[in-house]
């Protein structure tokens, strides 16, 4: 995986045609589009594709599909809903789940679907307040203020999300304001055997075979279908190679902009260590699963997460080792400071914030056992909820803008939402991971560490949590609903052992959070706004800033690639995923796709790839075309694509994606799930009978 | 953990007194010693001690305490035959161990004691030999050459071994000649709880705890006690603070030689790597223990080695990334090449050697995938075994020099003893490992690698191994003899699923071993040769080799270090380790010692850190004073001296050993040992009756 990959653009000087980027709506380069493609994208299409798409539960993405608030997106991205509504007896991850009719939509626990209605350049704002400042009056003072704007703009609704957004490290600051939608209901599942079919070997692999796609529908407040007048329709011909695709979606985080020795600290600490801890997680979860067909069940969604985490991590470290790739970022860090240096005027106002962010990098490596180990959270759920609990209480009784990010009103409603999930807990599960996460905190600190000793005592990481979480009310609802109601007082007073360790533990949690925040965070923040802003003025502003989970829209097309001196063709077929079947998990086709083998037409499209600049967070984002119709569903990158972290190379990056065919095909064939079909292409579907595999 | 070490020696600058270097026998720096600490170890003492000290398996060392066989090691290097010789109704692992009488010491399954006897320097006969040629004859052409000269040493006599050393990267070799001790009996060892107290959390930690000693005898042909007149007498007073200290022991491998490239491999990829894979195996296996109580008792020692093995790469890991040690090592390999192109003839001789091995190692990172899951075995003791029967049916048919390392005449003694071991196989862990191997080999390489397909068919990974392991035979003795007898007649006509696996995967297996011997194992060879003696020749002949898994005496002297700002004291005392005592694993001190605790004096010396250079497989190693009397028992270094396999940094660097006086003490008033007391210390003990514990 040799290659020089083009970050030229975020250092300004961007190749004209490439089809890097993951651009905001309110910065999207229409007329390079054109220039491409032949295609200009107006306001209003821009405005109509951004309402149809939707932020997915807490690191996904989806687009309306129908004007009744049905929502499409990925198997992965609703698997922990699927696994919340299925128990021992129904198991929708294995079997599926199709709502014959509207009534049998079931409500997810804790999932939210938001839309972005509105952006507001906030900057001036927020420069003006934090003018001169530096460390904890910057920190503390960008946080009232952003609080602050956050605020008016809910305004106490409860179904308006409100967030300053940092763009281009600090360079911009947007508000954004969102839709939210809290009632979400289950509508369409496969089974996971072809959501996910190849599993972990074939995961971010190409050529790909999985039908990775979920309905689910958003609700209004008066429990009818969500009115989402706009929504994205299908396409009658689906993805073509060569066609001009757009992907709009919530890209999680991109490190394009860091310096050298941000990336030095993840290349030889900050990737390792989170690789090291996921690789033994990932073991232990492998084996429990081992512990019998219950076990194996409730932990299979962490063990995907963890698995898919690894192969995410690993493909970064690759790119950071790659040496060639690693000189690129030095020589272009050299390039900008060279030119700040030249102009006395940017030398002055800028030339530091290298050396200061690389200073603050020094003290991380130095503080980073305590603040990852101390401040991290055990590995439990309840330990998780405890924490909420304790530190709501406690920064509720203070003014909105002095309150620990989070906690202020407009973060309140998010944190609410996740508390009060009707979610199952698996205190099995639950032990296993607390003794493990002790057990890493012990290891990391050391027996003799004060914060060791105060958590531990004279117990061993397996009998503290077996104690606590067997000890614990707080998998019942109602009691983490009266905790929350009774504030301070009904915290401290409770008995229950999950609370009183989170109330142990809190004030060294807090202790390191704020050094962190204040030596480290407000530093790197500070200087990288600087940093963004020299770029502004040695390279224009045409340049897009890296992803932070917000929505963009990035452009490519269907495209091949050559991998090992092969060419990789970009459109899959149904009848080669029948070859894969081995009837082996991970390549053990379900039932119902045996069975409707026949009728399977062998050169429908099955998955495909585009050169659009993804990264995960991107799942469930609409694959569209120029009249804004769905050709595709993304749901992965190709394995070259996960270095895009750091970089992009149209040359072999690649975003997959489920093909439009598929989905209808097996909507149809498959599962004659005509009630989705029909909302999706009305007036095309025959009449069927449901499958009764489903 | 920030220092700069002085690695000065190895580039011939040795600054005059640092305790630094694990010194070959036949180049000890006895003047050095004098000069600092006033003694000079003359022949005789060298050779006294030589014969004295024993490698011990295959990864460890230790020491003759009597003229009758007794052997002293660590409790952590027998592990593997208390284990073996345990069952789930007698756990010498959490009982310990003591025979009473002679006739109760029992025979370890497949270890082996061994003692230099002579060393010659070769060297000239193999550059003689290599002159001009490169590649593969170079390869073929020493690998031929050292087999003749073991096979000529050995003679063909059973309990004699003899391996050609590769010192100083291949700038001097060494012919060892060594006798074997094949049948090695339990003596004496004491519970686990004790001898590892602490656990994987104090492990290379100090101060320390711990009682990690094991006494096992050495047999002679004729079924009676080894005569072995040169041994280790006792100290009266045992090791004191400041007291010059001798390590006699065979280090298993450092890396101080290598050069910028590969240090750069290792930082990058090598170590991550081997991190990525044995986190996984660590939390498979913690969760494995949780199966049950057998599955507890077989795993331990496997856990307790992956453990092991992850705490010192971790080391390792964090010695290259850190900043301020590596640039020294980029400015060291800089000077030496400067002062070699400074000369015309060596520039014409060496200049080259540098690029060369950066060319091999990128070569390397180019097949290594396939060179480490194909050639890499999988995962399975019952494989292994297959393995070695395939190849040494196919290799005993051809003439010694030309066969694979390791299947010439020589090597088949040591190969023959570990493949008619009579240790225990587990078949539940079997599995369960080689599922994980294959499952890593998969990952790896991907599903559609042709070996892949050709390993696994349509088979998972766990439905492989279990087919395999469960329809083998070779886990009875009777059959593996009768595969090694019959040849490769016998192995070709076998029906056993392992063999057939092993037959099935090993020309994939010989060919990239055969890639890997040319391209890479032959061009780092032959250049680190040449920069080894472009060392002599620009800093001469006064340095140590790196260490090669061969006997080697360090010096230096009881010493304590600073830590974090803090004074460490050099010695711990008993009444501490009673402090530690929390009752739950690892903390839990074994009932023996609850029992004896008001019997142990508080003041008596425990454990004691000291300045010898050593690195892992010095476990086991005697502390010896100047009139080379036992005071210590090697066991462990401290954390900061895991980056010893880069340099050596004396002010912080230790050595961690069990303080004779503790080793005493606990034999007469905790285990009541007097059988081996006396044979220690004869005349010295009283009668008394042995403790009803044990």
């Amino acid at each position: 995986m040799k290659r020089l990959l083009i970050v030229a653009s975020l250092i300004g000087a961007a190749p004209a045609l490439a089809d890097e980027g993951m651009w905001t709506y309110n910065n999207f380069p229409a007329a390079k589009v054109k220039e491409k493609y032949g295609f200009e994208p107006s306001q209003e299409w821009l405005n109509n594709v951004r309402l149809a798409s939707a932020k997915f539960g807490g690191g996904c993405s989806s687009s309306f599909v129908s004007p009744d608030g049905l929502v499409m997106t990925n198997h992965h991205c609703a698997r922990g809903c699927i696994q919340q509504l299925s128990t021992a007896k129904k198991d929708f991850i294995a079997n599926g789940f199709y709502a014959r009719t509207q009534a049998e939509e079931i409500q997810c626990p804790a999932l939210e679907v938001s839309q972005l209605v509105e952006i507001t350049d906030v900057t001036d704002k927020l420069n003006a307040a934090t003018q001169g400042l530096t460390g904890k009056a910057y920190a503390d003072t960008l946080k009232a203020e952003m609080s602050k704007l956050e605020k008016a703009c809910t305004d106490g609704a409860a179904d308006v999300r409100c967030d300053v957004v940092t763009l281009y490290q600090g360079g911009k600051y947007n508000l954004y304001r969102y839709q939210r939608f809290q009632d979400v209901r289950l509508v369409f599942a496969p089974e996971h055997a072809i959501a996910f079919f190849g599993g972990d070997p074939d995961n971010f692999e190409f050529p790909r075979y999985d039908l990775d796609v979920t309905f689910v529908r958003a609700y209004a407040k008066d429990g009818k279908p969500a009115k989402t007048p706009k929504y994205f329709k299908w396409s009658d011909k689906g993805a073509k190679e060569g066609d001009l695709t757009f992907v709009s979606g919530h890209p999680g985080r991109t490190s394009r902009g860091l310096t050298v020795a941000q990336l030095e600290y993840l290349r030889d600490t900050g990737l390792p260590k989170q690789l090291f801890k996921l690789s033994e997680m990932r073991g232990m979860v492998t084996e429990f699963q081992n512990r019998g067909v219950e076990q194996k069940r409730v932990s299979s969604n962490m063990l995907f997460g963890v698995e898919n985490a690894i192969k995410s991590i690993k493909g970064k470290h690759e790119q950071l080792v790659d040496r060639a790739f690693f000189a690129q970022k030095v020589a272009a860090e050299q390039e900008l400071r060279a030119k700040v240096n030249a102009d006395p005027k940017m030398k002055a106002k800028y030339g530091a914030a290298w050396d200061e962010i690389a200073r603050a990098q020094d003290t991380y490596r130095n503080i980073r056992k305590d603040y990852e180990n101390i401040e991290g959270g055990l590995g439990s759920h309840l330990f998780g909820m405890a924490r909420t609990l304790v530190r709501a209480a406690e920064e509720r009784t203070k003014p909105d803008t002095e309150r620990m990010r989070g906690f202020n009103e407009a973060g309140l409603r998010t944190l609410e939402t996740q508390l009060m999930s009707k979610a199952p807990i698996y205190p099995e599960l639950e032990i296993a991971q607390m003794t493990f996460a002790l057990t890493k905190v012990r290891e990391e600190l050391g027996a003799d560490h004060p914060f060791v000793k105060k958590l531990l005592g004279k117990e061993s990481p397996a009998s503290l949590a077996t104690r606590v979480i067997k000890g614990s009310k707080l998998a019942d609802l109602k009691v983490r609903e009266q905790l929350y109601k009774g504030g301070k007082q009904a915290v401290e007073a409770s008995k229950d052992p999950m609370i009183q360790l989170a109330t142990l533990v809190d004030p060294d949690a807090r202790a390191i959070r704020k050094t962190h925040e204040e030596q480290i965070d407000a530093v790197i923040r500070k200087n990288s706004e600087l940093i963004a802003q020299a770029k502004f003025e040695v390279y224009g502003t045409g340049i897009y800033p890296d992803a932070t989970g917000t929505l963009r829209l990035s452009f490519g097309s269907v495209k091949g690639y050559t991998e090992d001196g092969k060419q990789v063709n970009p459109i899959t077929v149904m009848g080669n995923t029948f070859d894969r079947h081995t009837g082996e998990e991970p390549f053990a086709l379900p039932k119902s796709w045996l069975a409707a083998q026949k009728q399977l037409p062998n050169a429908t499209p099955m998955n495909f790839v585009t050169t659009n600049d993804i990264i995960g967070g991107n799942s469930g984002s609409p694959v569209i075309n120029k009249d804004a119709e769905i050709i595709g569903l993304v749901f992965d990158g190709n394995i070259q694509s996960l270095g895009g972290d750091y970089g992009f190379d149209e040359s072999v990056n690649r975003t997959v994606a489920v093909h439009s065919e598929a989905l209808i095909e097996a909507l149809k064939t498959v599962y004659k799930a005509d009630r989705v079909l029909e909302e999706l292409r009305p007036g095309t579907t025959p009449t069927v009978k449901a499958s009764p595999g489903l």
